[in-house]
């Protein structure tokens, strides 16, 4: 076999076999094939795409590329959600516990933010003393005692997916559906859960601008999952906003435990809900997913929820005094609100506008390398449909950096638009793939 | 400006100013962007193409990576041909001293063979002592003497292109209009030359399978060209078969001494003598192509061509005396024919099966760093059109090695194809674009 009469296969727009794609992926592993060959091969993809098989026969070899967990000695059912990413997406560290608070295992291996997307391991780390760091015995250890676990990737778990991430990052080929497919499943099937949710996100906020190449990613997730053997749903929903009223690492930890504490913030409790509902109805608690959504609120409102939440942070070695101390609230040093110029409401607050803005004040990275800082972010005081006067706070921007919030509030005047009349309407559950 | 950003709006079907094409290209020779993220780039080139700007300022940054060849110190027109090469495509060794006994000077920066094709320096190698290799002073004062010089791209000659060369062929990234385009025109400007011929073959032995691409090629090396502010013309030349009746690097050096001293190769000597006629043309010794092609076929006749030639060898150190030795055939160990098993008439030749066959045989190289040999090859005996009777040979192939005539008896077994009645028509110009 010859690596660039493959590339040329590709690209000419036929299918590979299973061969010929382990030809590459193992080459590329051992060195032998170049990082120049699997970029224009990654491009070739990215304009000719994979087909379910080939998409499979890649995740496959990925996925064995490091360790698959075993969770058989774990009695009971593992089920696990992926997002695909978006603007206060906080959902994973309401809904691990909730379903574990309900007698589900949940097996999580969770990311970074990049660009203007969060992520649930920089939101866990602003909890002071949290180790997002384990090893394979701890983290069966650990979900095994508290019933749910979130670290981060480790070396041995899909590393043709780390190294081929880190390559489609540099070289303009990370939004291809194959590509995407490969690497959320061979990371979601090495960990061990049997059932998978997948939110997608669709709208400005969402990693995919398109909303048809969403819905075509949602349903390669599904298909491909059931090809492993797994029970698979997704969620197609809203990110033309941001979800919930609070942006930034601390600040989406801090609305989570509002929420389970009670709290109704309307958006982010549907989407959470409808998301437990449908790990529910997959792990066989509920009948159906509506079942599961009352089933969810029920483990809120007994306070079940917010009691397995510490139960992990402790778990993890995060400080739950430090979360439980409302004493003095936990902001960043300077803050400046934007102000509405006129009375109205607000139709558009920009998803991508607002994830923009929360990295430019220091919650959030441009490069895989930056740091991120625990307590800079937005808090939305109005939501889309919202009427609002002249003079009166739309969101308060936070940074340890008075500078930031200048350039901050350039990038929001662009994405809030609040008009005369009320010319908004949204619908935040899309459409589920069941 | 930031590369990704770059190679993303190429890849999205944008067009790159000159800056954007700069940024790239001068990052890439100073080595702060890698060969994968303009592998990415090239393979995004390939899909979405480039338009004659875009193609232009790619150029002109190749072309000025390097140095410029300054022929004002010659007095007199300037002009060169350019193949896009072919299987038995051997005007080059015939055009050069044919256009230069006629008044007219011709700076020829050539190339070696690659896959199925053969290449001018290879063949003029095959002469001992032919030096392919002269810097720019000694380029000059050959070409000033002679009238015509005949050397391989020097380290200094547009250099870019050297490295995006060996890039494309390892990444399936070569058969692209806009790169091949800017890949010969950069060298051709970097010569010196102020007007062009541009030979673009048709058919399965040409570099581009598809006969749309080929015209589209020969457009834009023309319309390219002359934003350059050179004179140029395109003609389009069939490929379907073998150009002349000898393959193979000697072979074809002998099949143009046989042709200067008076052999009626029909297909080859009309090939050529149309390219001598648009050279002549451009450069102002003939009213038209026509007269040009008249005027070029006198040269032959009254032996200037063969004269002018010797004194090239000469020049370049090659020994004229093994050239006019006919004493003992100069041919391969082993030899073998390809006989004909019915009485017909010859339909079919593919050129890319003769192609490989000859590389097999050892007069070609399947990978740049391959040696290639001065001797194996293939003759043929008949040609399309021709009538054959059973037991007739073909053709006759000829190597060092016994074991790779069966090899590529294998390919032309294929190649190939003698029928009950004659089907074969042809057009060998196919049409000329000036």
């Amino acid at each position: 076999m010859n690596t660039v009469e493959i590339i040329k296969k590709k690209r000419n727009g036929g299918k590979l076999n299973k061969d010929e794609i382990n030809f590459l992926i193992a080459g590329y592993l051992a060195g032998t094939i170049t990082d120049y060959q699997i970029s224009s091969f990654l491009m070739a993809v990215y304009f000719r795409g994979m087909d379910d098989e080939e998409t499979l026969n890649l995740t496959d070899l990925m996925l064995h590329s490091g360790d698959i967990i075993d969770l058989k000695s774990i009695n009971g059912v593992k089920t696990d959600k992926h997002s695909t990413g978006g603007v206060g997406d906080k959902t994973s560290l309401i809904l691990a516990p909730q379903v574990a608070s309900l007698g589900v295992f949940v097996p999580m291996i969770s990311g970074r933010g990049l660009g203007h997307t969060g992520g649930t391991l920089d939101k866990l780390e602003s909890i002071p003393g949290f180790r997002i760091n384990m090893n394979e015995d701890e983290y069966i250890s650990t979900l095994k005692k508290v019933g749910c676990v979130m670290i981060g990737q480790t070396d041995r778990l899909a590393p043709a997916d780390k190294k081929f991430y880190a390559l489609r990052d540099v070289t303009a080929t990370v939004d291809s559906i194959p590509l995407i497919t490969s690497s959320i499943l061979s990371k979601k099937l090495a960990e061990g859960a049997e059932a998978l949710v997948f939110d997608v996100k669709i709208g400005s906020g969402a990693n995919l601008q398109d909303e048809n190449q969403s819905v075509e990613l949602a349903k390669k997730l599904v298909t491909v999952s059931r090809k492993f053997g797994k029970k698979a749903i997704a969620v197609l929903t809203d990110m033309k906003e941001p979800l919930g009223c609070k942006i930034g690492n601390w600040l989406e930890v801090e609305e989570c435990i509002e929420l389970m504490k009670g709290k109704k913030v309307n958006d982010l409790l549907k989407v959470n809900n409808v998301l437990a509902g449908a790990m529910l109805y997959l792990s066989g608690k509920a009948k159906n997913i509506d079942e599961g959504e009352i089933i969810a609120q029920q483990a809120i409102d007994d306070g079940s929820v917010y009691g397995k939440f510490l139960e992990m942070v402790r778990a993890h070695g995060g400080d739950t005094e430090y979360i439980q101390d409302y004493s003095n609230l936990k902001r960043a040093k300077f803050s400046r609100s934007l102000i509405s110029g006129k009375t109205g409401f607000v139709n558009e607050m920009d998803a991508f506008g607002f994830g923009m803005a929360s990295v430019e004040l220091g919650a959030g990275r441009k490069k895989a390398d930056d740091d991120v800082l625990p307590l800079p972010g937005i808090i939305l005081n109005k939501k889309c449909g919202d009427e609002v006067k002249r003079g009166e706070s739309v969101c308060e921007l936070f940074s340890e950096d008075e500078e930031k919030l200048k350039y901050a509030l350039g990038y929001l005047s662009n994405a809030v638009r609040i008009d005369d009349e009320l010319k908004f309407s949204k619908k935040l559950i899309i459409d589920i793939l069941d």
